[in-house]
């Protein structure tokens, strides 16, 4: 397939996370049953697995001779390597406690790479209905409308990102918190955990906020959200400050290189391994 | 005016909030002037202001005898006293620095007491058009479906919020995570921080949230918020467990007196003093 043609990809993306999300709408108004997977607040529902299928049934209907990176079919013990091969990293829900708690900032997230390079993402916002879109080289959308980061380069007139990972051993918790009274202490001018690491960092992406930090999440949180973000303008990499490694389970993404080193700087890091570690 | 009566100015209110929403999605649009009040963190534009004359204005055309408390009229050094009149408490922009970064989750809150107990309260999600509404007696309403909060009451399947408040020195930060530490540690499900006090406490009238708390916030940040969670059924409590006082810049709400007690028996106090407190 040409590279021209991923654009064709793109739509179909598009269409089955409009889909995907139509699902997750319907699913939240139910019943939940809920288990735990890595630890006790690393919650799963069947919506998760449900809407992971119908994504990559689709998805594989169109494009058989593509390989799959999924939440779900990860959790249940499909390697996950990124090979150069066309790639779809798919979180079905991404922000799955929030999906659980009905807390409306849930998303359906499908990222695409060819030889390890991102091509496109799109994340939807199932409960708004807002769709960010990004395609290398094309820029990044909301809504049809073209996506800017902020600019700001002070980062005491920052808003900050971030998220709780799975792991609340007492040590863990004193690195994550220690990290967020580093900034607080900037002082940035806030810091906001919504529960949706896709949704975080498109709001990035938008310029609403300046900067997104992150140890413990997976390659399908970033994996869209991160080229939306870069045809957005802004920057996504490694929290020690190198390109981004995206079976790291670590990110930093800014609007400004200047905000992304501020933080790279400050930031103790918090080893979650990697999504390639053999299980 | 009779008691019954608080119907026409809880309409009144309905109006005023959809017209002074309406101005902040115009607003958030534009180029915002920032500055600060009590600290560098603590922001504030000139679309307060406006916003708040905007609904002052409208209100005491229709009460002119009634008395208003309002967050910028307060900063403008108007005393902050509830008595037994008629008083609307008024945040005209609630979640400010998430205006100033046209990050999505502002409010307008208009509350209103009378012999200093909640008669009924308006809040406005002004960026997505979600209005929460209760009056003591009639239940709440979100965009007209009546509100039922949470009734978990295992803390370790609680969905929690919290703000940062205003205070950034390293001791007030301290208590500050050592609080979300404790809660973190139960383990609960999450906890969020979405920069909108009032927005947070409707997210437990919905049940989207088993529990808010804070130190730092203001009565206009909980007047109107506190009656629609006590309408959905829940409790609004002191910090101290005791009954909330809306001059004291601290509550505890929850869906179920056993998550409010747990986490009341949890948290250490920051002081920030009291609103009626002369300045």
């Amino acid at each position: 397939m040409e590279a021209e043609s991923w654009a064709e990809c793109m739509d179909v993306a598009v269409k089955t996370a409009l889909r995907a999300g139509q699902m997750v709408r319907v699913s939240v108004m139910q019943e939940k049953h809920v288990s735990s997977k890595s630890t006790p607040t690393d919650l799963v529902t069947e919506a998760d697995q449900q809407v992971e299928d119908l994504i990559i049934s689709t998805l594989r209907e169109h494009f058989p001779s593509h390989r799959f990176i999924g939440e779900e079919s990860s959790a249940a013990g499909e390697k996950c390597i990124l090979t150069d091969n066309p790639t779809w990293i798919i979180d079905p829900i991404d922000g799955t406690c929030n999906f659980v708690h009905s807390f409306p900032m849930v998303a359906v997230s499908i990222g695409f790479a060819v030889k390890k390079q991102l091509e496109f993402g799109v994340v939807y916002h199932c409960l708004d209905g807002t769709l960010y879109t990004g395609r290398r080289g094309h820029g990044a959308f909301c809504n049809g409308v073209r996506l800017h980061v902020s600019k700001e380069k002070d980062v005491s007139k920052a808003l900050i990102l971030t998220e709780i990972g799975a792991k609340r051993e007492p040590h863990t918790l004193d690195i994550f918190l220690g990290n967020m009274k580093q900034l607080l202490s900037a002082p940035v001018h806030g810091v906001r955990i919504i529960g949706s690491s896709t949704l975080a960092l498109c709001q990035v992406a938008t310029g609403a906020a300046e900067a997104y930090y992150q140890y413990g999440l997976h390659c399908w949180d970033i994996a869209a959200a991160a080229i939306i973000i870069t045809e957005a303008g802004g920057c996504v990499i490694d929290t020690t400050g190198g390109p981004l490694d995206l079976m790291s389970r670590r990110v930093v993404a800014a609007g400004s290189q200047e905000i992304a080193d501020y933080i790279v700087q400050r930031l103790k890091p918090i080893n979650y391994g990697r999504d390639d570690d053999d299980p």
